[in-house]
């Protein structure tokens, strides 16, 4: 099944809004529902492709035949950006402005090798391809004539480690067939970030992405212990033991490389034990301020949660839908900051988890609210991105953004990224409302995840644009990561640059220059082009 | 204090050999008293420095002063390689033909900068030298024309966040202090490798150090938060959260780097309450597979002990004072393999997992020993190295080395390497005593820490070289990494070479090439030179 080609997901599972969110767009934040609704696929017009028949021959060679590699106008369109809100604008709108010339689907590591020196050979860059779910501009290079390289052939479990617990992985397998690859011999990779229906092994790795249950699993660049890296100059093999002193970390320059070195193709990863239980619960705290100091106190003392997330005042109302209370002022509400705390893993260790760490969040002031709340969170939990689409149809504006910071540093960042939202959609004319939560905790400091939701304005991409990058400056303004799981791409760029410094980037553009010295892979993304 | 300057730590502390371990080395090993004892300090013959006075001033400027450039022979010899056998044999030999032209000294990151463009201006390359602890040729370039950057004065803790429960460290802060320094506001950093009373925090960061107690405070690098990197080109400052998604991961690409990129200036590491209470303690399995089967257990389903150990047979009987038993037939003693179980924390928390972890080890057929091994343990924890001096007193030869790999492969690693040692020395005419222990578990796989000793031969050096080469390849062949904790120096770099592959060593290369393009830095140390 393919993705729905301008919103998210199975076009099945498409869900209209809540009668509650529809008030709230409308009386609230002023929408107006659209006057132009979003074209249809076949209506789309494609700019030429200009990669000739020697180029497009030279790829099927390298390809293993011709049907693996694909011009059709279809499979164009679906491998044009990704899964941001401006993307899916701009393929509402019909831009077709980033569309690859071609797209190829390898099946092996050595495949891939002589794909990148078929692209060399005729000038054309390469943009790997695994989910398609970037929402960081990750898949729009800055070069016109690219070719996406699909990696769907490329989604086998190679091996199992049951004594290491360890598993190599193709790169493009995506998350729900690896975990019922691994579930059919009893083990997990306990991956589960929000894109986990579609997105892929080689793009977690490739973006360091992070999933829901990271407070049990780890993230995923905490899960790799080995990578095959397939460049334009040749091969790397990284990780030969789960931990070593030979030298600099080469797994972790590659974690996070976003296809601008090469394209990862397999993944060796930590595997554990197929939980017996899994049990989610909702807590409640006076404030966000009082819940991020619970979170904390687990985070550091433990008993750690498998999940542990914490909603503000704002997004917590939201999630019960009493919208209705935000308008009222959010003083009138007593629902408080809600908290999911969730473990996974045998009876009994998931008893005395959940007792101690109860223990922990009622003495910092926490209320259980018993198992509803949890079983609500986990039934939704990959839901958000059609709710997103349902926005996008009723003429709103929706859009996220998230960082991390050392745990002293949050109540900053947590203010300065909500004002700097809120200030400047409210000077352009439309207010929004900033829902935020901490989804990620670490024993020195947290992650933040902001949902914005406003009326459109009159240009949307422009209008959310300045709203993001005036988000971007507040985050880097306030000593955060300018992006904690999302990536890089090329809409996080220059203010990453400005993270990683001058001659950090330089150290890592020189590696780049080193493995694709004709600057093929994902020019502009990550790494600013000469 | 200064540390024997050809030998290990406090002379005062320097121990007579136990009579069990001098007739083991007569009657099994056949060691001879040596002939000639190593040189006095007085007695050493330097070569002539060739660091002009232009040069030297130019140091003093950048240090700040001329009493922070030493020439003197003491302060010159005394930065002369590191703490291997090797090392310590040619020192004992007088042989200093890798003595650095001068010791300078800086004060601060800017001073190390200053210190950078001295030396390229004056056509000297620079050493790093923060304990001078290195037993993998880490302090010897391949040039001859170098200064020792001492990081002595460099020893403050510049800022404690009770909050994020992180510090920043200067790098020349001994391990010691620094633990003073973090104690005094009720924190450690729980770091203590054999070296603790020695090493630096610098030191630690460059080489992927990792410490004892590395199953409850993880290794050096997984504590590091953040780093300050002083290079020829400038400055790199890594880490604004404690994990990100902003592209590759700087803070693992200087991690390890061993002098080659630049002079770690400062540390931001992870620190922990001091423990309440601090328990070690004994177990015995009857063999090193049934032991080793334990051990994971624990590191894959916990509950983890803060200190996870397991000596094999040989080493059981050596450190039981039975070296006779092994004269006698491993098979005649009933001693088994022992392990040693440390746990530091609250006493609530320390109760529950050594109940937990004894419910494990002895379902693995542990028996537990009670306190006396693991109290012997403690005491001894650094007394290694004296050993190894008055070993060498006593003309044997003695060193050790270590590696790591994934579980699966750690009875074939382990049988690998000790065949290698065992052959080649015994091939040689000293057959050896091999000893082994596990000393750092993950989930994933363990570290092999071997102990050789030996009749020295007609040249030490070259004779102990002979038998290192040989285990290097066996580990390499038998899938493990180079080096799990001691780092990769000028000893392992060949090795090294092999395990990254040549894209990856060309990778760092071209990282070094941008930040240290005059190749001033540690020359021949982790990369090979042009």
């Amino acid at each position: 099944m393919d993705m729905l080609w301008n919103g998210w997901g199975d076009p099945a599972k498409a869900a209209p809004l809540p009668d509650s969110v529809t008030g709230l767009l409308r009386d609230l934040l002023g929408v107006k529902p659209r006057s132009t609704p979003a074209l249809a696929l076949e209506d789309i017009r494609l700019p030429g492709a200009t990669a000739g028949p020697v180029a497009l021959k030279a790829l099927a060679l390298a390809a293993g035949g011709e049907e693996h590699v694909r011009t059709d106008a279809e499979s164009r369109i679906r491998h044009t950006r990704g899964k941001s809100t401006p993307d899916l604008l701009r393929l509402r709108a019909g831009d077709l402005s980033d569309v690859p010339q071609a797209v190829v689907l390898p099946a092996s590591h050595d495949e891939v090798l002589a794909v990148l020196r078929a692209c060399a050979a005729h000038g054309l860059a390469v943009v790997p391809f695994g989910g398609g779910t970037s929402v960081v501009g990750g898949l729009a290079p800055e070069r016109r004539a690219f070719v996406a390289l699909d990696l769907r052939r490329m989604n086998g479990l190679l091996d199992l480690d049951p004594v290491s617990r360890t598993a190599v992985l193709q790169p493009g397998l995506r998350a729900p067939e690896a975990e019922a690859l691994l579930a059919a011999q009893g083990f997990t990779l306990g991956h589960f970030p929000q894109s986990f229906e579609w997105a892929t092994i080689g793009g977690f790795a490739a973006a360091r992405s992070s999933g829901q249950a990271s407070a049990g699993y780890g993230r995923f660049d905490e899960m790799v212990l080995g990578l095959t890296l397939a460049t334009p100059e040749g091969t790397i093999e990284a990780g030969r033991a789960p931990r070593s002193a030979a030298g600099p970390d080469l797994r972790q320059l590659i974690l996070g490389s976003e296809g601008a070195f090469g394209v990862i193709t397999s993944v060796t990863v930590r595997i554990r034990p197929l939980p017996e239980v899994r049990v989610y619960e909702g807590w409640r705290f006076a404030s966000f301020e009082a819940g991020a100091a619970a979170l904390r106190r687990l985070a550091q003392d433990g008993p750690r949660p498998t999940v542990l997330r914490l909603s503000d005042e704002t997004e917590t109302l939201i999630g019960l839908a009493q919208p209705d209370a935000i308008g009222a002022g959010l003083a009138q509400s007593d629902a408080g900051c809600q908290a999911i705390t969730g473990y996974e893993g045998t009876a009994e260790d998931i008893a005395r988890r959940r007792e101690q760490a109860a223990a922990v969040l009622r003495a910092a002031g926490g209320t259980l609210l018993g198992a509803e709340p949890g079983e609500r969170w986990a039934h939704g939990r990959y839901s958000a991105p059609y709710l997103r689409d349902a926005l996008l149809d009723a003429g709103a504006l929706a859009e996220t953004l998230e960082t991390a910071a050392f745990w002293s540093r949050i109540p900053d960042l947590y203010t300065a990224v909500r004002t700097a939202l809120t200030d400047t959609l409210t000077q352009a004319g439309t207010p929004p409302l900033v829902m935020c939560h901490i989804s990620h905790v670490y024993e020195n400091g947290a992650s933040l995840y902001f949902t914005v939701v406003s009326a459109q304005g009159e240009d949307a991409v422009a209008h959310w644009t300045r709203a993001k990058h005036a988000a971007n400056d507040a985050v880097l303004a306030a000593g955060g990561t300018i992006t904690h799981h999302h990536g890089v791409g090329t809409d996080h760029r220059d203010w990453y640059v400005r993270e990683a410094g001058p001659l950090g980037i330089e150290a890592l553009r020189a590696v780049k220059r080193r493995l694709d010295p004709e600057g093929l892979l994902n020019p502009g993304v990550l790494l600013p082009t000469d």
